[in-house]
């Protein structure tokens, strides 16, 4: 019994340690995975915008772009998606662990690694269209006038828009978002086929870019945008790229968060709220049964191996 | 013995008293999952036309507009999908009610969650699009013309249009739609995969707005057009919206009533009605086998296990 | 035992009987939803090359026109799939007989519904676009020249297209069709996932479009192209309709024929006649096994419960 | 028991030359299927570039033939996917054996394959669209300048590029193939859906396209490229297509299997070394769970019945 019990004590012991060990490893193959998806998805979603840009109409047009993160995200969320969930953007992490589906420990690994993918996805396609880049605007890098080569990398506004509506336009974006992703997860709902889940984000975000890009350029992602618009600085575009749009750069950092948040919210009030215990409601519709018809496709909720 | 039947008694008491509070209940999440479905499908349906006509072609096409509302159909499907089932269409719940898919008495919860979520979409893709659209037509209103804005919301028709053939052209429209949407949900048929009904549903939109759009731009949906169309006479486009056209706004809310139902029907007439019992099919072909190879596909129908 | 045999014979005779009437029925049912399937696809179809033709650009473009068609198709197969297989096309149908997946006796079912549905869907764009070929062509019906409109129903070779180049045109397009049908639907390679066969399908078709298309329409299908020819014939644009390009009618009648069985034919030279049965190939791979690293993906292929 | 001991010699001595017959026949087999695949791929990818360049803007855009790769690439795959593993590209091949998917020895049988279905590919389309080509050009068949056919069959650099530019971005464009291919067929991550691979791989060479080929065309493929460049030389355009671009040729042949490895080896020190042994890795998030909230969807990883 004694015996027994050391044994209890060291087996704890090496547990401690192990588990300790095991922390580390756990961020450290989910911050892999987290760098890994985001650059995949930024090389792609980078890519499409640079080939749009530089090609002058001949290699693609807006939808190329669209069809471009839309698809990069889809492949993003094969890399890692069973090893971090393959957020690629703060907003979506951050909102994650305010809903509790995520340690907020687990937070800075996320939005760090987020960051070194879209900073390394940017070198990539840097160095990938330099030639490009350099005969399309002979050599002359700038963030704003016909020639401006910046908006292959970060996002900026459209001449027209106020920074308070551009706050909105981000908000709203972001919303939407966190709003689709939310029911494309809900169990108890109509979610995205089990293995199609990849597809089904990737043409959200096409969706998006599709509606609601044109003010801004739809970044709905601090991840997305900020890693990019650093490399662009620290690459030959200079500080301007913070400074123009009225200081532009923050927006699409701060608004997604209120965004994300945003939208989770109101698909948890106007349906996961509402969502019957399979019992409690299949005992009350039973009861309604005479009375009212259930609308269409009501039977497939209903369960009867649960209740019985 | 008395004692029980009193508890009986309590019992329907409180049954008939839960009920209630479940009906109200009932009415209450459907209608919620209902104009969130329609709220969702309209913010990326509309927000796809606003984007292509302040954009002058740079921020999208025609297919641009296809798909917005083809892949906004498909999401809005996931977020009510298995609550209300995501009709998002007064001229589905009509034709739902008249074959008794869903009860009658259910019909005006449909109609106003969806005309209320359409309207709440026409609300924010204005405050979204507010500066575009104010940049694009310089702060003039207009319902027809070269800079019109009021198509950004509710469909009109072209110019050559009659409003018979327009008239027709809903008709047809919706009757497509209807009759495609029987054959995705017909069981017993080669229906939509399970899981992946959101996006047949939004590829036969798409489809639609592909090859029957241009007459009037495809509303084939009541709810799609009155909500918005009533938004833009209070915004500022003013009594005009249900002027223009010879005043056209009552073809897209009365003629897809009567093209959703043709459609159906003619579904029902030339295949539904024609499923012979898997019993009596299965000896029945027996009997036939040597005479006439069955023609491709149809093993699949021959389910063994039913009859045995 | 005397009146077992009377029963039996009386069955028998029943059974005749009813053999008969359902022979009858069964020839209904076919007809009923091939003539479905084909109107549907051809409705879609049809109806994107008329917005297209009469759009002049603003209401799609060429690509809108390979989606009405690969999606027209993948909706059709929804129709029909389970019923008649919903060939659409005399092209499959003769070559499914050829092959003895269909009976000869039902060939004329087949031809001849899938002739109806494409004469109706004809006649059905023609009054859904009434108003807009005679806005855009002036009520000026024409074959061939700037303004020409018959290429809205049936489809036409290029000026630069010999006739026999336009011959191995429709045997090349349409023995690429009966190969990748071949292929989706042979289930021990890798068909078309279970419930997917219609988008497979589809998108197999827009592929065609896509890439075979220039040089006349990639009709691949003489249902798909007399039906609509003979209509146009009727209703205005004449007998010219057969003349043009010095008689090009007939083409995509018979190419289509002999490419579908030549395509056909080569899926199962270089792969259907070479699959092992399950079995001997197993043992076969054991023995294999030290000596040679099997390719990717074969591991599937051998399924263990199978042999044992 | 002597008997039996002379029977499984002779047993023993069947089964070698059976096998010995079964490995031609296995080479055979495999050898066809990787043909038709390729050159079913290549005839949908080149025919979508004819039919852009020789349609001059009407039959097409770039985006048609980013769509005539994409879904010609997954057609391959349902062509030859369960029996030679539809390749289609010496990189593939040459990753596969690297990393021990595929014995060395099938490797020259892979190349030898795909380098005939490329050519015979190149072969169908030079005969379909021969009069195109030459409608186009005035029978001029160049490999640059303004009315360039060269460019149908075979890949060539933007004048802006230079070589050691266009090794770097064949090297990336072969290394996100590879890394996304990596990442689709891992069945411990979120692979491509049972079913759904054809249409994945298709979807990622489509993404590819949008994102990344500007430059040079994205061969990403010594097979897509070479086979089709010596029919070029041969049926008219001459040793020119060998020198242009200053000796492009060896670019896309070369650097794709650099690319290749590098891309799978990134994925296997990013991702897959990283992969716990499902029951280590629950033991201890088991003794973590009090401590640190598993990130999202980590639960789905969790098996129970594997560890029990």
């Amino acid at each position: 019994m004694h015996a027994m019990e050391q044994g209890s004590v060291q087996e704890h012991g090496r547990s401690r340690k192990l588990s300790k060990i095991w922390v580390i490893n756990e961020h450290v193959r989910v911050g892999l995975a987290e760098t890994l998806s985001t650059y995949v998805m930024m090389v792609f979603g980078l890519g499409s915008v640079a080939q749009v840009v530089t090609g002058r109409g001949v290699f693609g047009e807006y939808l190329s772009v669209n069809l471009g993160f839309g698809l990069g995200v889809a492949m993003g969320v094969h890399i890692g998606g069973r090893v971090s969930g393959a957020h690629m953007n703060a907003a979506v992490s951050f909102s994650m662990c305010l809903f509790g589906r995520l340690g907020w420990r687990m937070l800075p690994v996320y939005i760090l690694s987020q960051l070194i993918g879209s900073f390394l996805a940017a070198g990539t396609i840097y160095s990938l269209y330099y030639d490009a880049i350099y005969h399309y605007c002979g050599g002359n890098l700038t963030v704003s006038g016909p020639k401006a080569t910046a908006g292959i990398f970060a996002t900026y506004p459209a001449t027209y828009l106020s920074l308070h509506a551009g706050f909105l336009d981000q908000v709203i974006g972001t919303a939407m978002l966190l709003l689709c992703l939310m029911a494309l997860s809900d169990q108890r709902n109509q979610p995205a086929p089990s293995g199609g889940e990849p597809i089904a984000v990737g043409l959200l975000v096409l969706l998006i870019g599709v509606s609601l890009g044109s003010n801004s350029g739809y970044a709905i992602n601090p991840s997305r945008d900020l890693g990019p618009r650093i490399f662009t600085a620290i690459a030959g575009w200079g500080p301007e790229v913070f400074r123009a749009g009225n200081g532009w750069w923050w927006v699409p950092v701060l608004a997604p968060m209120v965004g994300g948040v945003t939208g989770a919210s109101i698909y948890k009030v106007f349906v996961e709220l509402h969502h019957p215990s399979p019992c409690e409601h299949r005992r009350e519709i039973e009861d309604e049964a005479e009375e009212e018809a259930a609308p269409l496709d009501m039977q497939k909720y209903l369960s009867p191996e649960v209740c019985v």
